[in-house]
């Protein structure tokens, strides 16, 4: 039997990044597709509480069905697990291919890898495929072999339980792939502040990247440098490094 | 001079939670709040983007000014820290009350947790508290002198940077605080399918809790067992432990 491969994304079902990533995963399986209906960029791990979701199918070939919804990147993941799989679980969950970078602290910010994350904690293995070029246009020629090879060596060994990966991709030709941690760094916010025809105040939410982290080996860094980049990531948020100080300092 | 604390939540400023957390901030610090207009919860770490976000001051007295946001919980915080504190960091930040537990999977849902990961992520000490109570009357009343003692340490002492601090607190009487990790679970999704007028079928999100994790120092257990849980968390998702390993299968 071929593996059933499920794909999501946060750009939307219209997407390029999405179709690139349908055409060649129906080269290694059946696949399943439940993206959001519109762009849900910047959703991270939200989920649509206090109101029902709707979902229709919209497109249907031989060993492929693609369904889009009025969920998240998250919501979708579990309504296609539940309502169209049944609790059956997909060999391999894919997301992206975004169009823009993922990497560094974007991973917290991004519904695609939110979906990944997902993914991960129902125990499907799970990469997250983003190229570092947010035109509706770009170009995935050079990362698509990058993609293939990954995606092929995830399928035949799996992943470890608790781990997905964040790949995030340059833009034109690539070096090679490397595995590298998440960069340290953060948006420094700068909202851009408008008056509306009334005088009063709206913001625009704005930032500016600030690396915190020089390691070659920082996911940020090795894209910018021209490698793949492949952030091998958990669910798990503890700090475990800290948990024997802080248990002398807060058990009581 | 005065501690500046700030405040923010995902059940609203209307709720019952953030204005216990305010009172009692209040004896220790200048208050700050900037929290959603509406609740946001199950949203996680989204931000707001394609669309403005507006603000307003609801409430402002000696040492004290809140406002409320069109936004998310990290909007909120985003927000505030530029458009309010022009870039100023406060000493220390908290979220919540929480109405309900942000204990193990749901700390990756929870909008109370996302604003605690990015004031850590902006160099801020940062805690969620949580009540596992999700009456809208929920009785703070033994949780009070538990949060009391964790703020009044971590102003004390800070926390390292990078760490911040998840805090479950149960329902009624208290036994102690311990350190935790987070308890490894996940939300089984279990749609309900209703008809709309029309015939057409629409989906509530809903799903059962599915522990994986028996030991007593995860912080769902410890919390179920009568003790606040203080799980130490990190915005470095990377999955350290297969670095060594998944450089050799994906090195390239």
């Amino acid at each position: 039997m071929r593996p059933l491969i499920f794909i999501t994304n946060d750009d939307s079902f219209d997407s390029k990044g999405i179709k690139e990533l349908i055409d060649l995963m129906r080269k290694y399986g059946d696949v399943l597709v439940m993206a959001p209906h519109i762009q849900r960029s910047g959703q991270s791990h939200a989920i649509t509480v206090g109101e029902p979701l709707r979902f229709w199918k919209v497109e249907e070939d031989e060993g492929y069905e693609a369904y889009i919804c009025t969920g998240t990147p998250v919501d979708s993941v579990k309504l296609a697990f539940n309502a169209l799989l049944n609790g059956r679980r997909p060999d391999l969950l894919v997301s992206g291919i975004n169009h823009g970078s993922n990497a560094s602290i974007n991973t917290i910010y991004s519904g695609t890898m939110a979906a990944v994350f997902e993914g991960c904690a129902l125990g499907v293995p799970s990469i997250g495929y983003s190229l570092d070029d947010h035109d509706f246009d770009a170009d995935f020629s050079y990362a698509m072999p990058v993609i293939e090879e990954i995606t092929k060596e995830v399928l035949e060994n799996g992943l470890e339980d608790g781990v997905c990966l964040n790949v995030n991709i340059p833009k034109g030709k690539i070096k090679g792939s490397k595995i590298t941690h998440q960069a340290k760094a953060f948006w420094k916010e700068d909202f851009a502040e408008r008056k509306d025809p009334m005088g009063f105040s709206y913001y625009w939410l704005s930032g500016v990247y600030q690396s915190q982290d020089d390691s070659p080996l920082g996911d940020h860094n090795a894209m910018k440098d021209g490698y793949a980049a492949i952030a091998p990531m958990q669910v798990d948020f503890t700090s475990y490094k800290v948990i024997d100080e802080y248990s002398k300092r807060f058990n009581k």
